[in-house]
C-alpha cells in the first residue's frame, strides 16, 4: 500500500548525490520547478552536461531568469524554443536538439511544461469546453508529440550504454510531471481542496499515456514514469502551497537519481513514495 | 480487491427487471452499443419512459437502424440531433430536450458516444497529435459540455423524487461508458491486445471526469459513474471481440438498475464487478 499523507511539506531525503548527466532536455523551463530543475541540474551534474532549456518566449521579459541562468552555466545551459501547443515547434525543437546531441542522443526528457485553466480552484462554473480543449493541448497532445519525435534520440543513448538491461534516468528515460490531482484513488481527498476539471482530466490522461510509453519502450531499455512533485509554492501551486520549488527539485533529482528498471510505469512523488492510479 | 477476469464474455446475470425510467438521454444511439441500449431501453422500461436517442445525422443511412426502431415504438424514442465536438449542436440538444421533459428533468444521461483513432490496435506510430485532439474532442471535451449543460435538468429530477438521500438510476444520473483500457491499473494486462495512445489517454481522462463530476454533485443526489461494457463485437470492437452488444446492453441496463448511493463515483464492468482505476 502507498505510504502518501496529502500535501505533506517534509523531504525525508537530504542533498543527494546525483547519477544524472548526458543530455537533458526539460520543458517548461522559465519559471517555476522547470527553472528550478534547470538551475539545480546545472549545479549538481558533471560539467559535461548539457541541459536543453525548453522554453515558449526565450526573448521574452518572462524568461529573463533562465537566461540570467543559462549564462551563469555557459555552454551548459541551452535555450530551446519550444511551444507544446505548436507542432511545428515541437519538431523544430526536435530538430535542434538532434543536431546539437548528434550520435550521443538524449538520456534524460522531463516533460514538465503544463498549464491549469482555470486556476485553482478551476470550480465547474468557470470552466468551459474550450478549457478543457486548450489544458489537453499543452498537457497532454504535446508531451505525446515532443516524447514520440524524442524517441529515436532516447533510443540512441539507451543503445549506447553499457548498463546491460538496467534501466535508468542516466541511460535513457523520459520523466512526466504529474500531479497527485491526477491520481482517481486520491479524488476524495483531493477534490475540495481543488475542483481543476480540465487540469486533472488532462494529468489523468497524461499518467495513461506514461504507462503506453513505458510498456511501448520498455523493450528498448528506456524508462518512463510519472512523477508528482507536490503542492509547490509557483504560479500555478499559489501562496497556500507548503513546499517551496527548492525543497520539490530537490526530492525530485533525488528520486530521479535512483530510479531503476523496476521503476518504469510507477506514479511515485517527491519523496520517492508510490500513489495510487 | 477486483474480481475481475480480463476480456471475460460470461454474463453471469440473467435478464433482470430493470427498475429504469423517465426521462432518458443516450448519446451516439445510431449503432453498436448506444443502438442496443436504446433498443433494450424501449422494451423494458414502462410505456410512459422516454428515450432521448442522440445522434449525429438522425437523417443519414447511418441511422437506418435507429429510425426503425424509433418508429416501432413511436412515442417512447425521440431522435436528437447531436454532434459531440460541436458545441452549437450540443447547446442546441440540451434545448430540445429541455422543452420535451419540462418540469420532470431528466433521470438518466448515459455518455455512450465515443471515437477511436486510429483503429485498433491504435499503433503509436500510427497515432497523431490531431488524433489525440480529436478523440479528446469528441469523447472527453464534448461529453464534458453535454453533462455541464444538462445538469438544471438532472437537478429537476433528483429534487422531484421521494427517494430521500438515496442516488439511482430511477432517480438522477450520469453513466458514463468507459473502458478496461482506462484502467492504469490493469495497463500490463491490456496494452498487448490493443495499444490505443489516443484512446485510453481520451478514457482515463473521462474517468477522472466522472469522479470529478461524482464528488460535484454527490449533495444533489445526482448519481455518476463509469461503466466499462466490455470488448464488445461493434463496429470499433472488431470480430474478434467475445460479447455481443445484446449480452453486453443486457449486462449494463442489469448493473444500472442496480446502483444506489454507494456506487457515486465507482468504475465497474456490465457485470457489476469493480475494475481497478
Amino acid at each position: 500500500m502507498h505510504t502518501f499523507r496529502l500535501w505533506r511539506s517534509d523531504t525525508s531525503s537530504a542533498d543527494m548525490s546525483l547519477t544524472l548527466g548526458g543530455n537533458i532536455f526539460v520543458s517548461g523551463s522559465n519559471r517555476g520547478i522547470g527553472l528550478e530543475l534547470v538551475k539545480q541540474l546545472a549545479e549538481k551534474t558533471p560539467e559535461d552536461t548539457c541541459i536543453y532549456a525548453g522554453c515558449r518566449t526565450p526573448d521574452g521579459s518572462n524568461a529573463q531568469a533562465l537566461r540570467d541562468l543559462a549564462a551563469q552555466h555557459a555552454g551548459k545551459i541551452c535555450i530551446v524554443k519550444l511551444e507544446m501547443s505548436d507542432e511545428e515547434s515541437i519538431a523544430c525543437a526536435v530538430r535542434t536538439v538532434s543536431e546539437k546531441v548528434g550520435a550521443a542522443g538524449l538520456n534524460l526528457l522531463i516533460n514538465n511544461a503544463a498549464i491549469a485553466k482555470p486556476a485553482i480552484p478551476g470550480k465547474l462554473c468557470d470552466t468551459s469546453r474550450q478549457d478543457m480543449m486548450e489544458v489537453y493541448e499543452t498537457n497532454v497532445a504535446g508531451p505525446f508529440h515532443l516524447t514520440k519525435m524524442f524517441i529515436p534520440l532516447l533510443q540512441k543513448a539507451a543503445a549506447s550504454s553499457n548498463q546491460g538491461d538496467e534501466m535508468s534516468c542516466r541511460r535513457s528515460a523520459v520523466i512526466n510531471v504529474s500531479t497527485l490531482g491526477a491520481s482517481l484513488g486520491m479524488m476524495p481527498e483531493s477534490f475540495h481542496i481543488a475542483q481543476l476539471f480540465a487540469y486533472r482530466s488532462s494529468k489523468a490522461a497524461m499518467n495513461m499515456l506514461s504507462c503506453c510509453f513505458a510498456m511501448e519502450l520498455k523493450s528498448q531499455k528506456i524508462l518512463v514514469m510519472a512523477l508528482h512533485p507536490g503542492w509547490v509554492q509557483t504560479d500555478m501551486g499559489g501562496d497556500q502551497a507548503p513546499t517551496s520549488t527548492h525543497d520539490s527539485v530537490q526530492g525530485m533529482l533525488n528520486v530521479m537519481s535512483s530510479l531503476g528498471s523496476k521503476d518504469t510505469a510507477s506514479f511515485l512523488d517527491w519523496n520517492g513514495d508510490t500513489l495510487p492510479w
